[in-house]
């Protein structure tokens, strides 16, 4: 199959490695033209359990010029806040199947207004470093859940023939459920993680720090209607898993990157607001977060 | 006058610098054994305008052996959280007249409930660094506010005598509205700047430090019953005016030192719950600074 993927960070380098090595045709919307040189010249590097293979995806710098109607399938990796300007070049511009792969949820009503023909939201249980500009390091083994927010059922089929063994897709019935799974857990372990600058294990073995982290955690979960025994389990789980791990939202404050705070507790304050809440923990991590992203 | 100091961090050896100044005989009270030597050998350096004087006060180490009735002032400059142990010592040796200069308010009803003979509480607006065991420097010149809290009147007019020109200590009618003022100040400005490890001016010019800053301030606010318009205005005049410092909690986290919080925040935590008020944004941020500490 034809398989376009925008956004070449850690996410869209993995999937691009894994799914040529399926044999795949695969093709990279990069951001910058350096990147699409640097994978066009040397090849995408894909490393695993310490070896690595190189993997010959195209790579394209994503512009007005490209014709994304030459692939089968898209997968859409690039981070919430880039999301609209990827939105306006495909508009109109695409009638085969769109993966969205993002974390949070504010992009579901944006892409149901955009009425593409068919649409799967999906989320990614893999852990990745981008250790240069073609060259990926999977750090840690996960699945790729996805849902079918829109469109022809018989899609989700093809989704086994692009995944291996050694990279599963799970197809999930109710996506709306992942996408909240995963929010509710970034929406306690990022924000945390990056304000107190610690290892993702430190909020159950700091009395304090987990104390906030329960704080904000019941306050996400009312406004996500998601059932607080289960997931604070799931939530400790994934502390515990994950423990010596630094989160995506510690290292971007830690690098003064921008970080994806709006499509995580952002989205949370919007949700609150339409239902007429307050979630004063959530807002003040919210607020810290953001003052934090702009702190010389 | 014979005056007594408990307590020989910044403040404590500031008083003793400029009291001994003025012609009394003073005497320091430390906590180990090393500084009390120190001071002994070599005097007290007060610096101020960048001139050094040396001050000949004595010290002695503060143990059960000390007969504090030799003085007719005694001052007590330790840390709240090292307040029980002072008064444990002091209870029932000390007729005269007690001035205590803690932070925070919680110290109010312990020493009330001690029934000393003259008690009196007061604020420090000083800045002051302590250089080493036995040299201080007085880096923003200020006042110090005392209020009687219970005793014989006439103990206030003698302060006139303790302080000089340029270290004026000033009566105050309503001690009480002075704890508060200071304390919602430090409520504020100390917590925050030392979460986000910035000077006391980015609490102005970050707009999401500014709205945290806004936010926890209105639950303070609430719980001490102080007009909002005009100490939110006071808090903000205060970060202008030491918008390049750091506050103490900043530096005793920086430093991975004990901070204030307990005093602080802690305080404000208990009135709210005898007022069965909730104070999300105060319990979130006092948990933070908790577990700050415990940082490793």
């Amino acid at each position: 199959m034809k398989i376009g993927i925008v956004g070449a960070g850690s996410i869209g380098l993995l999937i691009a490695g894994y799914f040529h090595e399926k044999g795949h045709i695969v093709t990279i919307y990069t951001r910058t033209i350096k990147q699409a040189e640097s994978i066009n010249s040397k090849g995408l590097i894909l490393e695993k359990n310490d070896q690595k293979t190189l993997q010959n995806v195209k790579a394209k710098v994503f512009d007005q010029q490209v014709l994304f109607e030459d692939n089968d399938f898209l997968f859409i990796t690039v981070k919430q806040y880039n999301l609209d300007d990827v939105l306006d070049q495909l508009k109109g511009k695409f009638n085969h199947s769109i993966v969205f792969l993002q974390n949070g949820m504010s992009h579901i009503n944006k892409v149901k207004q955009l009425q593409f023909k068919n649409v799967m939201l999906g989320i990614v249980e893999h852990g990745a470093i981008r250790i240069s500009q073609n060259h990926v390091k999977h750090t840690g083994n996960g699945v790729i859940k996805i849902g079918l927010l829109q469109g022809n059922t018989d899609e989700i089929n093809k989704l086994e023939n692009i995944a291996s063994p050694s990279f599963p897709i799970e197809y999930v019935k109710d996506y709306i459920h992942i996408l909240k799974s995963k929010l509710i857990v970034n929406s306690v372990i990022n924000p945390l993680t990056a304000i107190f600058q610690v290892e993702n294990g430190d909020l159950l073995t700091n009395p304090f720090f987990n104390k906030t982290a329960k704080d904000l955690f019941n306050e996400v979960a009312e406004i996500l209607e998601l059932n607080k025994e289960y997931y604070w389990e799931e939530v400790k789980k994934i502390c515990e898993r994950t423990k010596y791990n630094y989160s995506s939202m510690n290292r971007d404050l830690f690098y003064k990157r921008r970080t994806e705070i709006d499509s995580i507790l952002g989205y949370i304050v919007e949700c609150a607001n339409q239902q007429s809440k307050t979630v004063p923990v959530v807002q003040t991590t919210y607020n810290m977060v953001k003052g934090l992203e702009l702190k010389k």
